[in-house]
């Protein structure tokens, strides 16, 4: 009998969720804009009615389990949603126990970054490696670890918050709070700000022209560059290298045999990985300076893929939970 | 019957051999100045004259097995120490193999950090945690990890080389070839150098008289501080905020539940704990801030023990061997 996983994507704006197989082979799938507004019980509600959309061709007992990747902090453990920026009135949501007396299966909750990497891993990049690590770079940067086989979770699942390490302790002050983070300096909202502060010094560029009136984003300097805009491309290259020496941190840091970039930012991958190459060439020692640094590649369905890779977590969760 | 373990702290100066039971009491010990200009084969017979006289008085079949703590990097899933800066002609020894043939005993080789993180972990500050890291400050910064109840090795036994972050990315070149490293801001050489710098510009200050004539070394600082010589004090102060810019990097990263702290500067870390505070406060995100940094608890026995702990890595490392 074919065995089933459900993934759930849980964003701020939209809610997707999927019927796969196995390999990563999805079958069904649905989606909605999340009833962000509207409190967790509701969205609890438009979860059950995608998973029996999804599941209604087949049987039910030949569903493995549910993963639900959530935006913010999560207690994979404990099965509790900490706290989403861009969903209102969730903070410390039993979201697992929510949904497992509605549903009837098994639920596994992870944070929607910690379940990218492990549907990378899986499915993706990372297919038959042990030791790899997943950086997605958009707005911010998150990521996830797998080291041994096995997802890094560290104390209550939040391990791995790599856009929030210091490189550069004199730097720019981080929405976290921290001075310097790799988040503050490498993101595509930093990449956007210092295109922004370049074109208010009255730099001459093709960077408006392509964002035709909108806020400038890392997408149009990209465009710019691909373009032969040299203050765009300025600004790429830099942007590179600052993504550079966090991708050393990375490498010192968990030894991984690849390291897999997702996000908005790796649908111009080819445009920063000279730039990230030559400051991984220079910087990091030498048995790690080979190491593959490549784009992810489950795209746009890495979210609800790595949702269902959760539920392969479901057994070490629960040993987890039932330890002194 | 009693099981024991065996312990061998392969130091650049000093070779260090004991036998402990499964608790960490050390039952029997020796130790020589080690043949460091002999190359690998004396070194070889002086580790198995030692075993044998701390062996003598037990029964071998009772002997769980030997592990070596080595430094430098080590190929833990190999068996082979790479390369040790202070022991000439040790590069890419078979230093396992090289010991079974001898001792008929199963032999498992690490790297001197993970091996310490090991031992505080089973036997000193760690005990009873899931998620550990270990940091040895001395002439540099190394350290060893253990999340999910599991030693964190990487590719190759290359992970966790946590003195090489770049944490101030335009800072001093490090001894590694990188820039801004932790341990080339953060290290007690780090700290000597500031010293230096300072008096060499004619501070006044008792640290000079403290050093009599010798090199300044961190020691001599933390004792001019200690007698509430202003420099010294702002020298620490400057040397507590930089290893507190770390450890928020090691929280993010690795949310451990406790970072033990060993090394030549742990024994003035009464001094440092403050300036380390105030910025683990200040930096970290609220969950991570009140995990706690301590004294690492084994002292002068962290070599041996964690040499020692090794050998229940030896299952693990032995799967790893064999897979495709």
């Amino acid at each position: 009998m074919m065995k089933w996983l459900i993934g759930v994507d849980l964003g701020g704006t939209q809610l997707r969720v999927i019927r796969t197989d196995h390999r990563g082979k999805i079958h069904a799938q649905e989606r909605v804009p999340t009833a962000a507004a509207d409190g967790p019980t509701a969205v609890v509600e438009q979860i059950e009615a995608l998973i029996n959309a999804v599941t209604s061709a087949i049987d039910r007992a030949a569903i493995t389990g549910v993963g639900v990747g959530a935006p913010g902090p999560v207690d994979p453990v404990a099965g509790v949603v900490l706290e989403t920026p861009n969903l209102q009135g969730w903070r410390n949501v039993p979201l697992r126990a929510l949904l497992e007396e509605r549903i009837t299966l098994p639920v596994t909750i992870g944070n929607d970054a910690n379940a990218a990497a492990l549907g990378e891993w899986l499915f993706g990049s990372g297919q038959g490696l042990h030791h790899f690590v997943y950086v997605t770079i958009s707005t911010g940067i998150g990521g996830g670890v797998i080291m041994h086989d096995q997802l890094l979770l560290g104390r209550n699942g939040g391990a791995n918050e790599i856009g929030h390490m210091t490189i550069q302790r004199d730097g720019p002050v981080c929405g976290c709070g921290n001075v310097g983070c790799w988040e503050a300096l490498a993101s595509g909202t930093a990449l956007a700000r210092a295109a922004t502060l370049a074109l208010n010094r009255g730099r001459d560029s093709l960077i408006p022209q392509l964002a035709d009136a909108e806020p400038i984003k890392a997408q149009h300097v990209a465009a710019a560059a691909r373009r032969a805009d040299p203050l765009a491309q300025r600004l790429i290259a830099q942007a590179g290298e600052l993504i550079g020496i966090g991708m050393v941190n990375l490498l010192h840091i968990y030894a991984p045999e690849r390291i897999a970039v997702g996000g908005g930012m790796a649908k111009d991958w080819d445009l920063f990985a000279p730039h990230v190459r030559r400051i991984v060439v220079e910087d990091a020692m030498p048995p790690y300076r080979t190491t593959p640094i490549e784009p992810a590649r489950l795209g746009g369905n890495v979210g609800v893929l790595g949702a269902a890779a959760l539920v392969t977590q479901h057994t070490g969760l629960a040993a987890q939970r039932d330890r002194p």
